[in-house]
């Protein structure tokens, strides 16, 4: 598959039957496939679909993946840390682990560690900079992306998600919030875990093959 | 004049005529007049409207400030720790800080406590403690306000300034940041100074009230 | 607890069992929790967690409030008046009530003065004088908050109500003219009671602390 | 002319000579012409059209009338109150007078009283009752139209100003609240002086035909 | 009543329950209760509240009107006409239609007239002329009530409606034409079917109230 | 050239210099150039660039269009309708008729048929039917390509101008017209008078070739 | 029927009894009926309503068309290519190949050829050029139309489509992009697979009269 | 310095003092200086700062670097590629260049590759492949990092270009149309050349650091 990343299908705006037909497809010419933003009907088509394949579906993070019975799973010797600052924001930050997962770099999550209590995210400091990319999910106001790339040297990937009510909910306000960062950083969608933890498995794996050299 | 603040004259949209001959009237009636968001022309004509008046013109906030000889400033045992985060907040910082003052609090300006370097703002936490009300100026992604309603008890009030360039940007960003705060505060509207630095000099004036009780 | 206000839990984004385990912890840790935003089964889980706790549940608030057998609610030599302008509006006034009152204030409701029968709040002037902090909700046009602040000159806190429908509906022109507003106040986002609350509550405690000086 | 409504011409996004030719068209056409939002070099080039026609330009309102010599304005036995909040709505306010005088309606202008001082505004409510017509303009958060409505029983049209800035800034917030309002009222965009006066006129002359029968 | 307009009660964001106590209310002090945007529930509720009570729901327009036993319905010299431009069109200018007749205007309905198809406005012009004031309900890009207003000369109000899809969907093109339009009205909300219907009413009664002189 | 459309250099946000370059290598490589939304100095530095091109300018189009000395303009059997609403379309109009012409087919402007005066539109829909494409130029409310598209058979192409205050204004509401219109039309972005004439001179370069079949 | 398009009836905004007695009139009046965005009950009231009537609905496309039984669909010698980036985006692209085919042009549709591979596209290029009209429906971000009308010299028309979540979801990054375009193509609204066949098909129906000549 | 990015001062809301003693100390505390943003008068506040110093100017991207007589410039093992699509996107491209520069990549730049001829693009193809990480900076549609990060395997991140008129004009399409990317990219917002540059920069450190190992 062109990239590394598993070919992945975007369940919303599809019926069931085309997601699974999708995979089928998807399992057979690259060993696997994952499936985001499932529903039931669709996890549960998806998951009846071959017999030999493994199929892993998370309900809270809504993912879906297979593998073929013959497929090895990638192990890069690179690592990605996925920070996530409430109890809401875990199962969008589970999606990109999922994904940064698949592509083969260790994941380290790293949970309630939001600016309200700037303890919690000073303590873990260190551990985050021992990764070699970072992914941060935050919701409403998003200002743990900016706090953490002020922290660390490590490139940082904000990864605003769609709580808050009012103007500037839906994670608005964190994505405004990412893009005009004080800090270097860049950003992804709402609730776009997927592609963040897709963009810090490309990165792990620019820095393994360096590794490798 | 009502509630104590001074009499304050948004010179926007006014000829400097029509903010001089507003001033003047402020003056006879209410012993002072406070001009925002002059320019040149205007506080050139406000300055020159009474030669009995003290007028005091600060070209970087756009503040006029004119007392009749007469007038006794008020001064409340009560304070208002105004605090920005970088250069660019400062002028809207202290329009807030002037207007404050004129009701009476002492006013502590903090300066440069970006979340960037989160040392400077952690350095400063019990300074802040110290003050009776906050008013904390920023733009950009305005984690500012959030970190510091997260370190102290005092009430915040978060004055979100117009700095950023592209999508969120001209405050937006910094007032959405407030508006989803998931620390406790209060917001006004991008770069208004006045009304952050009004409202609190009036919790300053009702906690001076109650240590006079 | 930080800031003497309840551990507070949105429960939005969140699954029943997530809400009833943080709640547990808040009520084992601070002696209690404060839920907002409940819908039935969340407000159902919560009220079945602790058999020692009291817990108060306000289906139209949609707030749950759990006390330990032992713990002893804070009383404040401070008040807050809470005004709403209609019916749709004393929902989340009264969430904002709850906030306020755990916190410790004596809290005194004011309902039905909306602008379009201006005799109403031109009556509860004197009472609405006679309290520490304001707390405005109003919907629609929101042109309450504006009317209340230019009344009174005890701190005003504007919250917009997401009522209306159409271009502005659901708070937004609420918001909008609470933040453009010709008298001093400042604003919480639509419908976020629990904020509006507690920064009144905030105001209070100060101004308790200043009487007990 | 049609609905015995002036030719008016929109300056904007017209050379000064051919808003000189339209103006000169409809003097020689219909006896007159409204030039509106008329900048220097506009009016003066509608001033130098005609040496017989009777040129009256009005710069802080920025509209220029012309008549023919030979031109008979109509005079209705109706009225139209043009209230306006401040100084700054003032020039808005103005436009609207105009148009409505031209249409032939006897205008009552009522300035200055903007709500955070109710008291002005009460006082004049008798003297609006006497209309036949009300236009109310006013900027910031635009409540005015609604305690205005709340207070008469004649047709109220919202001229919303574009005063204010930041969020809801330009008008936007007093438009939506105009939207939004809780009491009877139709509004017109913001600034739109020409059409909310028009509209007053065109019901000052259905009155004043219905008092000729 | 305040205006002659009878109470209106909106039901969105109140309790079936609530709507009826409001209702009753209305009944009792003033021989009648207008609801609008009423679900089945709530006009079920309402329908029930009082045995004397004529109550009359219309279930497409989502209106309930309940006048007392001894209410007298007002009539007046004065017309409205009351124009949709399609099917989807007729809910909302139902509501207006409503209205207009509980403040006794004669009501004129004139269906079906969109601009795609000019020849059936234009044959409707002279009807449309004998109105006292004219409400003209369209969606979709809302081209009708700039049409009308450019064809007659009595005041007439556009009342954009909350079909279309897409980008300026729901109404929002439509708002946008009327606020834009070349020809001169006064525009409510979207869906605003009440607004509009009341102010015609009140114009209708200014020129019902002259006609008597 | 790709499409038979002139090579079109976008003058904004190109220095002089970089555009009369560009224009240079297009005349050299293709026989010729068009510059659009050309200012002062771009037309001047264009309008210098070689002695053997013929240079063709329009200051109110904005447009410079230079020919090689051998360049054979194209000559099409098929012509465009290029029809404007009023004087401030014009421009904006022409630099479609620029474009169409240049792609060789036969322009036939239509101007100042604004629906406010529907007879002036109704007269020219015979001329307009004779045309193999239609554009169709309106800012404000936009209502003349809805009602064009609803008279004629030919394939309309809608350009909203840049005119109109307010919400909705800068041709915003011209834009969400054209998008919601109930007439069939495709549109392009606000000002895009060149895409508008491409588009409908590749139709008629399409017709023109069918006709030599 | 005006200009050859069938009857079009938008199924959204009416009940299913005023969408089949429309229906029956167009098919009485005109020989057929196109019903669009029908849900299931819709479709169901419009297939039970005439036994002599062909029905054809498509519920993936959400479609109904009738024919009554001495109809003849028109054919004409001239083709459109409709195109799709993905799955997601079959049924409105659809919704546009049963319009222009309706019209009488011969449709060829090429599937699932999203930029993110660009070899499909380039491998179907001759393919496209073959047609006399173009329609590209994509959603997210919307590159394919831009990518398409720079691969082809036919008219291209973008339809953007409401896939992809977050800031600029819904269709709105496929619009804005199609607004953008650095090709030149014109658009039509977020889904409006009606009104891109509907414009093909015209385009089409010019050809083929060009071809008769 | 933190994260091994050169000190970066935003000259916009600054005077051009206030940039000079900003460059000055940090010259004088980390060696160097970069601002962005300049405007003449700013670039030559601090072009005049300090004797000793290097300063590097460039007007067209608006950057200053200031290099301490004893700095020595960093040299990584790691490339970053800078792709713009034309002419107008190159300054804000050269930005991203300058600091990636800074940091100690090496930079290639490719220009002129927009998506409107295809082969360009793909015959860069190959040198793009080479890279560590990529900056892709296009405005209007905003359709070339799209298409690169579909060809390439490298970490691809936007950059927005604030190029394009009308609606989604400014850069926001292409800002748009990288948040719903179908390829896996992360992206700045709309002309932060800075932040891209710099984030590329900090993915080459990490992959020099890893050659290093
Ligand atoms: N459908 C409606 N749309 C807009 N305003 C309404 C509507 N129904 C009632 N109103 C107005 O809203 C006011 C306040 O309504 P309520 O929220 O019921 O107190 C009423 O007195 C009416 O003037
Ligand atoms: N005024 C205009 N509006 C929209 N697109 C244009 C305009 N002028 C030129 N273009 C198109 O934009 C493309 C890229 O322009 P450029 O930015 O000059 O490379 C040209 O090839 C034209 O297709
Ligand atoms: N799906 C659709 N999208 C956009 N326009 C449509 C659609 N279906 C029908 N139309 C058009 O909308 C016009 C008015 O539709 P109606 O609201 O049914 O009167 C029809 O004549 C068609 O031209
Ligand atoms: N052109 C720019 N765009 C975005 N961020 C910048 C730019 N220039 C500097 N910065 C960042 O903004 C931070 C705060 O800048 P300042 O506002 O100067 O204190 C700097 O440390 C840089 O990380
Ligand atoms: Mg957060
Ligand atoms: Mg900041
Ligand atoms: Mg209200
Ligand atoms: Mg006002
Ligand atoms: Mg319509
Ligand atoms: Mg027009
Ligand atoms: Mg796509
Ligand atoms: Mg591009």
């Amino acid at each position: 598959r062109r990239r590394g990343i598993p070919e992945a299908i975007l369940a919303e705006g599809k019926t069931p039957a085309e997601v699974a037909a999708l995979a089928t497809t998807a399992v057979e010419t690259t060993g696997r496939a994952l499936v985001t933003r499932a529903d039931e009907a669709t996890a549960s088509a998806v998951a009846d679909l071959d017999a030999d394949a493994t199929v892993d579906r998370d309900d809270r993070t809504r993912t879906v993946v297979a593998h073929a019975a013959d497929f090895a799973p990638p192990a890069l010797d690179a690592s990605v840390a996925v920070v996530a600052a409430g109890t809401a924001d875990a199962p969008v930050a589970g999606e990109a682990a999922v994904v940064a997962g698949e592509i083969g770099a260790t994941v380290d999550r790293i949970d309630d560690v939001g600016v309200a209590n700037l303890d919690r995210i000073l303590d873990q400091a260190d551990r985050i900079r021992g990764a070699d990319a970072v992914v941060v999910a935050a919701g409403r106001e998003g200002a743990l992306p900016t706090v953490v790339a002020g922290l660390v040297d490590v490139p940082v990937i904000a990864l605003p998600v769609s709580t808050g009510y009012g103007v500037g909910g839906e994670g608005v306000a964190a994505l405004h919030g990412a893009l005009q960062s004080c800090s270097v950083l860049t950003t992804v969608n709402v609730d776009a875990g997927f592609v963040a933890g897709a963009q810090a498995g490309l990165i792990a794996r620019a820095v393994d093959a360096a590794r490798a050299d």
